[in-house]
């Protein structure tokens, strides 16, 4: 299983009139979470990119608790739970604010696609290589 | 049954560089197909906070089987299908492209919160009562 | 010259804990106007990318009166004032709420950029002609 | 003078079909630099909000030179040049990608409102207080 936090500081423009980070940027919080814990095996997103491979949101889901506020920071404990991996990839999500408690979770599948058939394609395997130890623990 | 259609034009700011309106501004997108869904029942969710009723995201859901390009004009089907309500109520959202391609299907639960104590609350009589005539066919 | 107008309905989620519409939403507010006053001339932005010229802005100017709130219908005011064009045009606006209230002032800039070399083109003669006919009244 | 540097990643969901990090969004990325040399002073801009002081934008301006890339890190230098202070503060920033190239400058007023009344009012004191040291070096 792989493990990464992500801490994220709420910027004034994401709040709403109700004082709470608004319930839509959390598709941007774990789409950073996400590219960091990708960067944690050694890989970029960006990188895939530039190799071919692109990886859009299948499906996105969120269960919201209790709201975070302006200039919170945030942790995002993310997770890749799923193994073997071929054509999509699940990353699992918390998020905590700094007292401790639990705001939200979230479930983000992503497809891979290849960039120039725009057809779904295997994971590459540099990138499931990459990913393996962490399931061999 | 309450079905109401939103048209939506994909903004510049709103695209990504694979070229799609990215997958999180779905979450504005329904936002905006649920505002115009309750104005058509003959009341705004302006006018809900005005009265001491907050509608929070309590459960965001999204499958997405196409993305929409810039300068799309998508149309969001809305739908509130279950009754009775009380806490909570449920849109149901369908996206379509100007070529009637279904892009995605969402599903939003709110839950109705009173803005001075700030916890759960039964779902303004006012508001039920306009919503009834559509469960009555 | 060339005026247009725009109307704009201010989303939940581009409202921020003052209660306001956050100032920083503007720039894609003021797209939306731009591309709905190149609209009116018979072009689209999107067609001028898909014939290999990008518009990007080289400088962004916003004065701040008053604020719109959530649910606002704001009207935006957009003029092309000045002649001959060659490889910058200048978009000015002025936005204003329902009750004819200005609220802010704009003026953006756009430079035309040739997308196979990255570097500044004259705009397309099918483009300024389209526009002539507003500078010859 | 007060001078603070703040680095910010660009996040997928902020380009745009460009593949530029979107024009528009460094409205987000000054308010976050300016709050970050608010910081540095010792104080949050959020302790001034519950403390009864607003400072909503009176004027942005950008100009821009080069776009930033996803992922890139840039970084947002702030300066604060202008004493005395009385209703409006000025905020100077330049932005540099990660090769320290020039991405763009922008300036940004803000005025000082007071929360009750919405009406102009002078910096509070404390504020100034603990900027004046940078002033007398």
């Amino acid at each position: 299983m792989l493990v990464n936090e992500t801490k994220i500081r709420v910027r004034y423009g994401e709040t709403d009139q109700m004082g709470f980070a608004y319930y839509g940027i959390y598709a941007q919080y774990f789409e950073v979470a996400r590219v960091e814990a990708l960067r944690k095996i050694g890989h970029s997103y960006k990188e895939m990119e530039e190799k071919g491979v692109m990886l859009p949101v299948l499906e996105f889901n969120v269960n919201y608790k209790a709201p975070a506020y302006y200039d919170d920071e945030i942790t995002i404990v993310t997770k890749i739970t799923e193994w073997p991996l071929s054509f999509k990839i699940s990353f699992y999500h918390e998020t905590y604010n700094a007292s401790g408690k639990l705001l939200n979770t979230g479930k983000v599948t992503l497809i891979s696609v290849d960039k120039q058939s725009s057809k779904p394609c295997r994971l590459p395997e540099w990138f499931t290589s990459a990913l393996a130890p962490f399931f061999n623990e």
